[in-house]
């Protein structure tokens, strides 16, 4: 027994945030002193180490649950089911509805709560929660809605992952044109089938790496410091990437009992283009093994780093047939990896 | 197979909060318009209606997550487990770490994540997670652990329910005086005897009852509307909980197989005791009895409503024995009962 997924969606904001958007900020290292480079040489840069090019954005009178809702909405079409069969709502997300404008987490009720109520559904016993698992959370809620399959709790869930980072970024700091907003979710049920989910992992590293990813003040010191932004330690959550999530990746596979040859397709949380490339490159060298070519499908050069969203909306894009070079086949083998604040690392390996 | 508890803990803040501290504030209603009563008879009501005569606050210096770890270290000298040994570290809040004087939810990393952390816990198979649920977060994530154990996907969980309600208090808003502070863990595991988790039961009320609690503005109407706090319709709430939570107890009851009268105590979420009162009496009429003396134990008069936390509290307190009239005996029949936002209501039959 195990868990398929039977429904794909995704939502991708409609506002496209080029470069320019960027070109009169005042961009500050974490002493608050002015980088060396002008604006466009700092988005070249970035655009080479990250392949971002542009983003989206949620317009302004969207929050993370109205994009939430209108991925949920996709995957209840795809799959055909009535929404009133769902057991559980999970929404993972990090910063709660946070308005345009504003400064305050809205979580009360939960997202989950929020999405539940507008999709009408009248099942009480269809039960709604949030998850907070830093960028993995949507993988992290599939791997909660597989056990709550498994111990018998429920037939059916409806996983969603939904950000809006553009409301929690910090115009000074130039990690902010990593950040972007988006939404995915898919419908997952009980099978007993051969198909599905074959292994899962999940760890969270918080003894040094609880704060690489954090909360914190603007780099304008003369900003007020109890106002917080999303920042990171770049170059540790590279280190640590590399050593830790192609180790996961490799248990992960060696659970599922297939062999490394049998991938293929690699879903990766798209956080940073040459460190997943990175990763993967770590993962397959395990094997002594060159990386396949189109083993790792990318979009973050047009849709940047949207947390949670990045894994659900990549893969309903492949499944709608969005992206030319990649197709999943019936029969395929698929693992779905990420990291993110926590620290946190999972994994799926998933046939299709 | 089932899960059984090993470990109680709580944290019940040392800033004791009496009616005093509301004297000089200036309660309005939702019009903006003055209360009739001055602030000694509101008092006055508050405590007849709901029974609370004071309340706990955190100290300016901690937040959230730091009331949950107190309470998770007694939880582990309680259990005598070797930290190292948890799968699950599962953190139920509503509002994040709030520092005393902002308004801003720090939830990035996840309080499970800081918790773990600060329990130098070095094993990065242990899961850290934050749940959203509402006030029965904390049941909540019982349930959720139970789950993983009967799936196999652990055996031992530390579950964490934590609250600074007053970070998020409207003070022109009489219910303020309801809202209060506090902390509690319990550890459980995997068993094979008889004793533990006997049934369970999670419900999301969202189609008409999704705002009955929820963030909102100030009843100054000259404060910034983009500054949200607690807020709820106590009387929609009060009418709701006493329709739904005495049937899905009764529904609880009966999923475990035992009868009424093998109930010893009910431990339910301290909102307000005339309606925990109301909700007791409505569940035994189901029953058409009279309710037990002494079946549900109450501490709201000195603690306040401590969202997540009251449940775990008092269960703590009880097992340590620090309440004169009401012990916990090898064998009791228990049920855990909770109703909160989202709407959301959950409960659990524990055979001691």
């Amino acid at each position: 027994m195990t868990s398929k997924i039977i429904g794909v969606g995704n939502y991708i904001p409609s506002e496209i945030i080029t470069n320019i958007f960027f070109d009169q900020h005042n961009f500050l290292d974490n002493n608050g002193d002015a980088l060396k480079h002008d604006n466009a040489t700092i988005a070249l840069k970035l655009k080479e180490i990250t392949g971002i090019e542009e983003r989206r954005y949620a317009s302004k009178n969207q929050v993370t649950s109205d994009l939430g809702l209108i991925a949920a909405e996709a995957a209840i079409k795809n799959s055909g089911i009535d929404p009133e069969t769902l057991d559980y709502i999970i929404f993972a997300h990090n910063f709660g509805d946070v308005a345009f404008g504003t400064i305050q987490s809205d979580t009360v009720p939960s997202l989950a709560s929020r999405v539940k109520h507008k999709l009408k559904i009248k099942n009480n016993y269809c039960v709604a929660y949030d998850v907070l698992f830093g960028c993995p959370g949507w993988i992290e809620g599939v791997i909660q809605a597989n056990a709550y399959i498994k111990s018998g709790l429920a037939k059916r869930c409806l996983i969603i992952g939904a950000e809006t980072l553009s409301r929690v970024v910090d115009p000074h700091d130039r990690d902010t044109m990593i950040y972007a907003d988006g939404a995915g979710a898919v419908i997952i049920e009980h099978t007993e089938e051969e198909k599905g989910i074959k292994s899962h992992l999940s760890a969270s590293f918080t003894y040094e790496e609880k704060d690489y990813l954090f909360f914190g003040k603007s780099y304008n010191n003369t900003k007020c410091p109890d106002t917080k932004y999303i920042k990171m330690d770049g170059r540790k959550i590279y280190e640590f990437a590399l050593n830790n999530v192609a180790a996961a990746m490799k248990e992960c596979l060696a659970k599922s009992g297939y062999d490394i040859t049998s991938l293929n397709k690699i879903i990766i949380h798209q956080a940073n283009e040459k460190m997943d490339e990175a990763i993967v490159k770590r993962f397959y060298r395990q094997y002594s093994m060159p990386v396949p070519e189109g083993i790792m499908p990318m979009v973050i050069s047009k849709l940047g780093n949207s947390s949670v969203a990045t894994v659900p909306t990549l893969l309903a894009m492949i499944m709608n047939n969005e992206l030319e070079d990649h197709q999943i086949n019936d029969g395929d083998l698929v693992m779905f990896a990420s990291v993110g604040a926590g620290m946190n690392i999972n994994a799926i390996v998933y046939q299709f």
